[in-house]
């Protein structure tokens, strides 16, 4: 019997010789991994399902949550929304081998740079089996091998998911040993995977904002840590107000349990008694509780049947993902953003305004990830962005920020043309 | 009295605050706080030497040695070259505010990446005392504050150097702060900065490997490590001669106390023959002491002044910073291509060819920073690749690869400017 570390260590030294096979296989190879992969996980939908229900079972009989019961579930219409989403991948552009910034030098010298994978990526996941599918494809698709480590909760899941991947992706040519499944949920193995240096090139966490911070902190190999999104709408005085409203609905209401849905709506004191009532209305039919400061308070209370409470102090800066939003009226775009700055945690900012320079003040001095001028922040998404899919979202600023595509997967290594040049 | 540890949080937390105001500091003053650097390195060369006079002594009298204390001296002739690389910066383009990959989405959202700092960026580094004014230099024109961790050797110079810095930027509005030198040489100093998350953006350990491998394997900030250069050339079969032995000889003499000096050479077994008595000549020439395997000496030996020894099986993968290189003869590109990949450290590698598809697959298959086809190694350096200035190598795929210029020290945010969209 292997035990936990013993297992990862297997599994990181096979996934680190794949990855050098990985690096050098053909776009058609990987695609054609990509569209077996879909075709496996329709086509053994019956084996995935059978491994689904007893998570599902297990779940339930430990008394877990419905929202989580509805992550955790698959059925038929997920597997083929799945499958598409494999497919997807496979219609992406490969990134690897893309040669960027090439030129001559004076002496002769022919230098650019080209792309490259960065080799072995770890994630570490909780209790939503379709990462199992998502990520594994991302990264072959960017010739990179993988080691998952999901969630107790969904682990007969993820371990038939993955190996219906791992049949279909080895059959159709990938090196075997590219896609690892650590069977061990023992806490001890994400503590280990943490350390792996030399063997993991980057580590993603994919989870809730205990997991994150505890990788992030922790780990000694390279993260892109993020997915925790305290988002701000700041409605400046010259805003639209239909643009306004709809922007602000749509933040909030369309998702609110993601990272990118709205949390608090900033509104410049001399709108706010136009606005207020509007987007008030709006939250009201549709069940949002509102948080508001005391001028927000005096302008809404009274109004028919809105979730009303005063905002208290840890409600600036706090993630609801619920139909929970906070208000505050704001008396200059330069208390909105220092509001942000201090508030923010670096993900989507909004503002809507129809003052120029407002907007470009907003774009040029929010830091965060991704900053929006008339536009919900609902967009920040590696679909909604146009690279096809996404690993998972940065908010900080090393290698990578915003949605994490096929070429954040990427690193480049130069490559120097010559014709006998040495150094003088 | 401050403790150490006091200090460096103090300190650190000034430079993020002044890391705020440093982004969005317009290239015309940062340009002019450079200039106004170089002119006051020249006008207090007298301060600066005479704080380096002591570190000399000091250094003298702990028995440090010649090629140390040459790295620690400086003269007017250093401190002139100093000044005009700090020029050399100034008339670089400034990274900040660049945007790229900007198209109109199908929505009508225009979206596209902005170049901004990274924010703070911390260095540690040991006895040369140039890297604090280089440093600081290239961290001010790509908008980061920095914080500079010097040896105990140079902390004299270092200092003196620090203070002119500081005061030439201050002065030319550079916000306070946003240059920062621990006068501490406490080692505990060290081991608090690895773990400053939230407020180190990116550290840079500039030294030896044993620091270098440290701070990799410690550090929980983002960390870009390198400088660790195990550089192979491998002259081809079909090599022309006299590019092999001007490009070997190059690599190894030119300066062979760098990183990306040659420390092994591989020779294909059918041109050993004719190539190994003509670089053992020039190698020999120049003092160079060569650690052969056994093919190599039975085709040295006899050759007149020769410094020859049989190579130890830790010679393969050492790093010599010195007049000595090992040599081995292989069968073929893969025997060599499969010793790069045991023994390289990912830095530079060259292959000597005039064989088309043996120059592709060395540039396809070797994984490192910098892969050459007929040019000597030593060219890997910022400058020399056109970037102007290099904060250090990077040896790592994660966030940048090879020579660290400027935009290196870069990340972007995403700007999407809007009409009212909201996500369907």
């Amino acid at each position: 019997m292997v035990s936990p570390i013993g297992e990862m260590e297997a599994k990181g030294r096979e996934a680190k010789a794949a990855s050098r096979k990985l690096a050098r296989l053909s776009t058609e190879v990987k695609n054609r991994a990509l569209w077996s992969i879909a075709d496996g996980l329709l086509s053994r939908k019956g084996e995935i399902l059978l491994a689904n229900e007893r998570d599902c079972a297990e779940a339930k009989a430990s008394g877990m949550s419905p929202a989580m019961l509805d992550r955790l579930l698959l059925n038929a219409e997920r597997i083929a929304a799945m499958a598409q989403d494999v497919r997807t991948v496979a219609g992406l552009p490969d990134p690897v081998g893309e040669v960027f910034d090439m030129r001559t030098l004076p002496n002769g010298l022919q230098i650019g740079r080209k792309r490259v994978p960065l080799g072995v990526i770890g994630t570490i996941y909780e209790s939503r089996p379709n990462v199992t599918v998502d990520i594994s494809c991302l990264c072959l698709k960017s010739g990179n091998a993988v080691i998952l480590r999901g969630g107790k909760e969904a682990i007969n899941s993820s371990l038939a998911l993955a190996k219906v991947v791992q049949e279909a992706a080895y059959s159709a040519g990938v090196p075997a040993g590219a896609v690892q499944i650590i069977e061990s949920t023992d806490r001890s193995v994400v503590n280990h995977m943490l350390k792996m240096n030399g063997i993991i090139d980057l580590l993603v966490p994919r989870g809730g904002a205990d997991l994150v911070r505890f990788v992030a902190e922790n780990a000694t190999v390279p993260v892109v840590a993020g997915g925790i999104g305290v988002c701000h709408t700041y409605v400046d005085k010259t805003a639209n107000l239909d643009k306004a409203v709809a922007i602000a609905y749509n933040a909030k209401v369309q998702r609110p349990t993601v990272c990118n849905a709205l949390d608090t709506l900033l509104v410049h004191a001399d709108i706010a008694q136009s606005y207020l009532p509007l987007i008030g209305r709006e939250w009201g039919k549709a069940g949002v509780e509102i948080h508001c400061d005391e001028a927000a308070r005096r302008i809404l209370q009274g109004a028919p049947s809105l979730k009303l409470a005063p905002a208290a102090t840890e409600d600036w800066g706090k993630e609801f993902l619920a139909l929970i939003a906070a208000i505050k009226v704001v008396d200059s775009l330069d208390e909105a953003l220092e509001h942000i700055e201090r508030y923010g945690s670096g993900h989507s900012e909004a503002i809507v305004t129809e003052d120029y320079s407002a907007a470009l003040r907003f774009l040029d001095e929010v830091d965060a990830a991704c900053v929006y001028v008339n536009a919900s922040t609902r967009f920040t998404d590696g679909g909604q962005f146009g690279l096809g899919a996404e690993v998972g979202i940065s908010t900080q600023k090393f290698h990578a920020r915003g949605p994490l595509g096929l070429k954040e997967l990427t690193s480049y290594k130069w490559i120097i043309f010559g014709t006998g040049q040495v150094r003088p």
